[in-house]
């Protein structure tokens, strides 16, 4: 049967055109921590929907809602980037939710602080510190896939924190601490854009950047998913929470969701998904 | 007369609003070179247009159609910042144009070159080098005044420089040449924009920064008006030009005037005002 689809073309959310690739679905759905048996049975609904030219935007959805039926919580990881998206409009979430990950890592955080550099004062969206090292952040957040940071991102990044790194060395001449520049973003990079940071010492981190220590690579290591993820609340009821400051889904109990005015038989089910969800995997 | 009408409140393009101020118009006009009694006479005229809340844009375009009326060279310079808007909308001719100003000053000049950087390769707008200094220049040509350069223009270009000047350094250890990287624009930087630049050793030049050394004064010091200056010039005929490649006044001569099939009684007049608009100016 894989076979005989192997051959279907698949149209990309860029216009590119590929064969389709069970291969790619598996990995993801282990990845997030599907069963075995979870994969193959979404696999065979994936094979049914198929058609010639068929964007994968329709096959994510068809495994998210296959998925959503079987494992919500597996959904809510699987649908993750989206979940990130859902922190937007305004990039402010984002940086706060930045920011809980250093938390996590026992980083001391701040956001949103004008910082002195040599020439002038800069917005600092993300600072973490702990004993041996200073990392101060900018946040690019973007509400779609299709907007990425481009190599101008990194330049004004780059000569940004050169500023506030030469005025803060003035000041903490005897200090052993290291001093790192980040740029920090939900979607991802251009390849000139990595190009330029990683030789001049900027710190980057995307979506899947670093290699095995992405966005959603610490997410899954450190068990932190946005209440975005989960699957069983409406948007509506998210909106509330983020606008009530639980961002994360461990930050989720109870006793925040009566407060919500969410019907008790629901909530059951609302903590085992987002405790399931926010287990740390791996 | 000018008492009774000093009280009127003029409105300013981004909206803010002020009184009319005459010694405004009369500091411009003797600034083109305008002659004392024909600043008296449009004086007069612009009294007589005047009402509450007069946009200031309709009290410069009276002042340009009295001025084309009485010397046409003069109002091309009154309107040298609109004919420097009508080299886009590409920004090509106008990475040409801040070209031919450094070319007139002595420099060999390129333009739209690729240079390796310590990190990338940049694409670099302008070049000019003589004997004692290599120049490297970022061209922000913007079609409306509105849109001027934020620090992250002066932090993106300051970064490329520097990747830039690295990797020259190194290449050039013993050279005594200086470097300098430039941010040029046909409107304005915001102050932050110049703190840093100025602080950073970013050279910077816009429509009228650094005082009595912008664009305006080096185009008017060195008479290299731009064809689009022209007032007897139809658009179209202007266009022409540009796109055979005559940019500056300077290079207009009666031959090419009939090679565009302009009208053989037109040409003096048009060759007449070209000679003087593109006189040197103090």
């Amino acid at each position: 049967m894989e076979n005989t689809v192997s051959q279907i073309m698949v149209t990309k959310s860029d216009g590119r055109i590929v064969s389709f690739d069970p291969n790619k679905i598996i990995r993801v759905l282990r990845k997030v921590g599907a069963e075995e048996q979870a994969i193959s049975l979404i696999l065979q609904q994936t094979y049914k929907i198929l058609y010639e030219g068929i964007p994968t935007k329709k096959i994510y959805k068809s495994v998210f809602g296959n998925l959503k039926r079987m494992d919500k919580s597996i959904a809510g990881r699987y649908n993750l980037k989206n979940a990130i998206f859902a922190l937007g409009p305004s990039g402010f979430p984002f940086e706060k939710y930045v920011g809980s990950l250093f938390i996590a890592e026992g980083y001391f955080v701040k956001t949103g602080v004008s910082v002195s550099g040599q020439c002038v004062e800069h917005e600092v969206d993300v600072i973490a510190e702990n004993i041996s090292e200073l990392n101060m952040m900018e946040c690019k957040f973007h509400s779609t896939n299709k907007i990425y940071c481009s190599i101008q991102h990194s330049l004004y990044v780059r000569a940004r924190f050169w500023d506030i790194e030469n005025s803060w060395k003035e000041e903490n001449v005897d200090s052993s601490k290291m001093f790192f520049g980040w740029l920090v973003t939900n979607t991802r990079f251009s390849t000139d854009a990595i190009t330029y940071g990683t030789c001049s010492n900027l710190k980057m981190m995307s979506w899947d950047f670093p290699l095995n220590n992405g966005l959603r690579d610490r997410i899954d290591k450190l068990g932190l998913h946005p209440i975005t993820a989960i699957v069983s609340l409406l948007k509506k009821e998210k909106q509330k929470l983020l606008d009530m400051g639980v961002v994360l889904c461990k930050g989720l109990n109870t006793d925040i969701l009566k407060s919500l005015g969410i019907d008790e038989s629901r909530i059951p089910d609302i903590m085992k998904e987002s405790t399931n969800l926010c287990r740390k995997n791996k």
